[in-house]
């Protein structure tokens, strides 16, 4: 499968058009035309290497949707013209305990479990390309079946926004009448909002922009806490069951750890790089915990897709070409995004410079396709 | 009551004799003749102020044991001549969630618990005076009964070393066959590591001293981890399922992080000054959570009481006179402990120059005996 792309082979560059040819379907496995794919914060960071890990060269999309051109031997979820999703895996061992219950990002197999880009989590060499990108080939347990009532622009972003904030709420069991604050109102944060009513829960926006107030009500939030307000911070101390802490870089977290209620959990999913000056006395005088959660697994990713449809929850959108992907990154870089930018693949395809001068790139990899 | 204690009303004194009158026990309450007090790290910190705040005078003290020697209106559990423990705390609202389920102290109610010594947790100005002294009197809901089987001297640590490290047991649900680290091998650990074997568990031993390697294996660890053993960590990496962490000063708490498997578990039971650059990223790729616990309810320290009698597990403990406490505080600040000082508060009664000499303190409030 030939394909065009765009990434970049190191932290200081711009992404580029770049090219590559995938691995046709194996067996298990299905080809999928990329519509339409989300942009993460996360994608920003592993260009910019700000993890120390990236493995170059970088084509980051972890938020694929797209249309299945064709199917490998055996294939049973997925036939040619389905829409089908990836979000940020698309392999693990299937046969570890974790995987077994449906956790594959805790893969604790020999490969552990494989990034959409930038390879095994365990680094290893092998490399991945993402969504940035106008195909992908993936087994089929990996790839989602999109709901019928979802539109193919606004699915992407629950593959990774969306699974990635309802995770924590199922794990520690948010339930009907507790109350579920979300820290950093952003690509995360708004679709935490939205699944946390769906769930039925108290929500409670925690910002640093409360110019977003209006809007983060009229997604449903209950309350909205300027986090420079400390009256606002002092009435609300120890009174949140779980917060969901959306926030992409180091910040202070021990204003959130004072509004979290005793036994309370805040589960740290966007910033990777670290926390300093935590007050543990805080969490010990309350039992407050702070747990990282990566992602989720497949299982419940097609589970939130449910949800998102049943529910009519949506992320809010802006939808750009590929060649605004280096200025949406400036934006994010200055928290200037209302919510989730989603990249249109076709802008790619009908782009003849990028058409004509992609840089050819070594075919990335992707595995066996074990446990089949 | 007419009490004789050891105390100090500044950070940068040593404890020196005082005494003062408690209130006679009330409906509910008894009164015990103490012989005996655990020294714990805690009464270090308060008495030095490192928490930054201490309510002064401070009398630390909070392992006690000794001698019902009257009893209020009305009560049950304890009649004269029984032997009655008492441990972190003498008060709570008793009508709070948190109460209800026997988690006393995290009481949400208006003036929190009530701790043995330095009040309120959530300070009010209240002062209480712990079990440095020669008699408290305390509500009966707060006092322990010791079972026939442990030795007067070596109940009191396990009304707080042994309750703190066993509640974070119970609480994550550590089961027979799984993985327990324990962090800090001193008067907490020790007995973690034996609470840890009782409840059928692996038991892990991670210290920085690794000259007490044989004393730990004496008490039941199948392994011990010298934290400087780059080699060892690897081996051990990603391998515990909880971690109870006694360590009672900052540290790097990252390197227990990379020991921790995948859903698991730093309960943080002594440091409650804080942590400086958590790398939170490591914490997300294996949902590792850090909570942190706060000794434990009252019927948990009953359990543990029954369970350390059922177990034969018993502190290691050094026993030394009142009028040693200030070079015992020298070498828990050295580290130089081998595991846990035991007041003979005996030495107190016939410390001539003390009984002389002692300074009058204001009396201690405890509250009213609220819930009955």
């Amino acid at each position: 499968m030939d394909v065009l792309a765009y990434g970049t082979e190191k932290a200081s560059a711009t992404l580029k058009p770049v090219k590559f040819t995938r691995t046709p379907a194996r067996a298990g496995e299905i080809e999928i035309e990329i519509s339409h794919c989300g942009v993460c914060h996360s994608d920003l960071h592993q260009a910019r290497d700000d993890w120390d890990n990236t493995v170059w060269p970088c084509v980051p999309g972890h938020e694929i949707v797209g249309t299945v051109t064709a199917v490998g031997d055996g294939v049973k979820k997925f036939k040619v013209g389905d829409r089908a999703g990836v979000g940020c895996m698309v392999n693990s061992c299937q046969e570890c305990e974790q995987c077994k219950m449906g956790h594959e990002q805790y893969c604790t197999g020999p490969k552990s479990a494989t990034l959409t880009y930038n390879g095994p989590k365990e680094p290893d060499g092998t490399n991945t390309y993402g969504g940035y990108s106008t195909g992908i080939v993936v087994r089929e347990e990996f790839a989602l079946t999109i709901p019928d009532k979802i539109e193919t622009e606004k699915a992407g972003p629950i593959l990774c926004a969306g699974i990635t904030t309802y995770q924590p709420m199922k794990y520690f069991g948010l339930k009907k009448g507790q109350t579920l604050g979300v820290a950093g109102i952003g690509g995360l944060g708004h679709m935490a909002v939205q699944i946390g009513k769906a769930l039925g829960a108290k929500v409670v926006a925690l910002t640093t922009s409360p110019e977003k107030k209006q809007a983060i009500m009229a997604l449903g939030a209950d309350e909205v806490i300027d986090m420079s307000d400390e009256k606002a911070l002092e009435n609300a101390k120890a009174s949140i069951d779980l917060i969901v802490d959306t926030i992409p870089y180091e910040h202070d977290i021990n204003p959130y750890v004072a509004l979290v209620a005793a036994k309370g959990q805040i589960a740290v999913v966007g910033n990777l790089i670290g926390f300093d000056k935590i007050d543990s006395g805080a969490m010990i005088m309350n039992h407050v915990g702070i747990t990282g959660s990566l992602i989720g697994g497949i299982a419940d990713t097609q589970e939130v897709l449910e949800l998102c449809a049943k529910h009519d929850i949506r992320p809010e959108i802006e939808i750009i070409p590929m060649d605004g992907i280096n200025d949406a990154f400036k934006r994010m870089q200055k928290e200037d995004v209302r919510f989730r930018h989603v990249i249109d693949m076709e802008s790619l395809r009908g782009d003849a410079e990028a058409v004509d001068g992609a840089k050819e790139l070594d075919p990335p990899e992707r595995g066996a396709v074990v446990g089949r």
